[in-house]
């Protein structure tokens, strides 16, 4: 990790700056691996998954006899906490719903804005090292309080050709049953145009490997939306010097364990809080089973040294943070300073694996500093706000004037006379 | 117009297909624009500008004494239509302000949703044959009501080097003081990576012609959000055997006068209604002036006669109109049944043009089929929903044991300890 003491702000930007991604190379390859499935479907998901996953595959959808046959694999504990996490999530979530209300603009003239849920979505669950079921409650559970309508569910399978029965399991409790045995672009292709057994959504979401993404961002060139733009996960934490050092380092280690290319920023006011982070940091990365790709991630790292509590916001809030966790005695003061982060932390106790599980905030968010213009995954994430409106004879009369002089004044008759027709009839010419 | 009448399910499809756009071409054009802009910053806009809108600019920025002349050249009768829809517009977006609730989703487990807004947004308005001055309105006025810190505005001058008066005088209304002259993928690329006049943003926003879109896309691949892609205006009306045949001309030849790719839907249950709206269009259509436009968007056009309301709704749905008009009876129980669409519109007289300029709602909508999965511009388009946690010693003990056993499930060890060593500081040990 480096340290930087009272850098100058001048300096913050290249400080704070995040390892760089070159995406490019993979365009080609990924094309092409979406012309194949647009063109061949099934047979072509069928085809990448023996050539990357090494399984061949009789069929892509998981049966109820494999959906039953997982929930016997799963231990009663990793159930219940499952189940805490689920209901949580949801609780969070169903907090988020509006109901419309309508609004007289001008006596007369009613608009509303109603949200409807999307109707076909997608939901991408890497495989690799890890069963990403935690994935699954975050996707799964939104779009179901939302109301879509078909929700398709594409993972990896393993090389014995079954999908982690947690995974399975998450599902299940979410209320999925469309899933189908589909990993890496090939499943993003499948979901983008729809095979034999998989079908066509309007929506995308998922994290996903460099792979995935470029497959996520060329499909929503396309005519696919997508939940995000997405890039290497990372933290920023805000402490001062009553923080605890063990908790700072455990929650950067918890981050920089996700990938080589994660990255994990520590701001501070105080020096004892970075000499004593640094310690715990050194001492508890010793212990931990992927010790070596923290240690690749801490490369990247930084803690940093500042004057003030000011110096410390204005820099996360340039930073904009996935996670920001902020461990200081006047964190609820400075939370109504956070202006660009994804999910916050806030306190001692709040770690952002508490998140990451089961507190009930989705851990689907902003990276790369796309914090800036994008929330993470929310209710409305699956929904579109259709507006609405409802326009009286009185509405017509206080509304059609002016309608009609900002037609003309635009040079667009055809819209001014939509209105004066309707003018003209009340006025019983 | 061509009429269709009690199509097949199986040939819905293709009945109401929209003219494929090829923008394949453009790529590298708008690119070599951008790399331009982003090196060359001021005098790279400067270039195009003159090459482009025939224009030699000395300085970007619009003065505050061109502000002040424009508005002596808006007629007052402009002005307070101007004023009214600004108005409406604005009641109608305040109207979606929402305030965060804080949910205790366990026992001291506290989350909330807080809107932020986001920081810089970029507006662009198109120049062109008509100065779009009702887009100034619906783009700035949410995003004042949302409170972003800076907004910038870009828009191409005409010949004379100037901006359309009606542009400025509604940007003054709206609060907009940071405007630019500039156009095209110049003006995208400007916002989207700053020069030493026009600041850099965030997220883009407005319409503009291929160009402009295939630029907005380039650079929402790099880091910049985007309001949403685009295609040419639409609009579907859904009439039953008592509509008025006259007004629906006007709507579908409203829409017809935006561009020679823009499309309209009849889908009718009266072929009464059908014939008639025939009749009625080819006799407004002699006196449009924009009749040739007009003409070539009708021969991408249909009428189609259904069989009943809910093959209407189905039909309707399946297009995703980005305009849908239903005048019909029963129209209040039809908008019930809306899946897809952009904005709605009820009754004999609400036309479109009066959501295009004044009833309130916004009239930057999803084209192209969008509807399905992307919202209109609206005042959640310029924020960001930030998920914030507090976490007691209480929620720990009621959250901890979940998190700490799927963390391990997950193969994420780091994740658990920055859990178990919160739960073990508080049982003592």
């Amino acid at each position: 990790m480096k340290i930087v003491r009272y850098p100058e702000k001048s300096l913050w930007k290249s400080i704070l700056e995040r390892p760089h991604i070159d995406a490019a190379r993979l365009g080609s390859t990924v094309s092409s691996i979406l012309e194949d499935v647009k063109r061949d479907g099934d047979e072509a998901v069928k085809k990448y998954e023996e050539q990357f996953d090494h399984v061949c595959l009789q069929s892509l959808s998981v049966s109820k006899e494999e959906m039953d046959e997982a929930e016997q694999l799963v231990s009663d504990k990793l159930k219940d906490a499952i189940l805490l996490a689920y209901h949580n999530i949801k609780v969070f979530h169903k907090s988020q719903l509006t109901s419309p209300s309508k609004i007289e603009t001008q006596p007369g003239v009613t608009c509303w804005q109603k949200p409807v849920a999307i109707q076909r979505v997608g939901l991408y669950i890497p495989g690799g090292s890890a069963p990403l079921f935690s994935t699954v409650l975050m996707l799964s559970t939104p779009a179901k309080i939302a109301g879509c309508e078909r929700i398709v569910l594409c993972t990896p399978p393993g090389k014995d050709g079954k999908v982690h029965p947690a995974v399975l399991f998450a599902a299940k409790v979410a209320g999925v049953s469309d899933i189908f045995k589909a990993g890496g672009v090939q499943a993003i292709g499948a979901m983008a145009y729809g095979t034999e057994s998989i079908p066509y959504v309007y929506k995308i979401f998922g994290p996903g490997n460099q792979y995935v993404m470029e497959a996520k961002q060329q499909v929503s060139l396309h005519g696919v939306a997508i939940d995000m733009p997405a890039g290497p996960s990372e933290v920023c934490v805000i402490a001062d010097e009553n923080a605890d050092c063990t908790f700072i380092a455990a929650d950067l280690l918890s981050q920089a364990e996700h990938g080589p290319d994660s990255q994990v920023v520590l701001i501070t006011t105080s020096e004892k809080t970075l000499t004593g982070v640094q310690q715990e940091v050194t001492a508890q990365l010793e212990s931990l089973p992927r010790k070596s790709i923290a240690s690749q991630a801490l490369d990247n790292s930084k803690l940093v040294l500042v004057h003030d509590d000011d110096e410390a916001m204005d820099m996360a809030n340039l930073y904009a943070p996935e996670h920001l966790i902020i461990q200081t005695d006047n964190y609820a003061e400075l939370a109504e300073r956070v202006v660009n982060a994804g999910s916050v932390f806030l306190g001692r106790y709040a770690c952002e694996s508490a998140g990451d599980y089961a507190s009930g905030t989705n851990h689907t968010l902003p990276t790369n500093g796309y914090a800036t213009s994008y929330s993470g995954v929310n209710l409305d994430s699956y929904f579109r706000k259709i507006t609405f409106q409802h326009i009286s004879s009185r509405g017509i009369a206080n509304i059609g004037p002016a309608v009609a002089e900002m037609a003309a004044a635009e040079s667009l008759d055809g819209h001014k006379n939509a209105m004066t027709l309707r003018m003209k009839s009340l006025s019983g010419n």
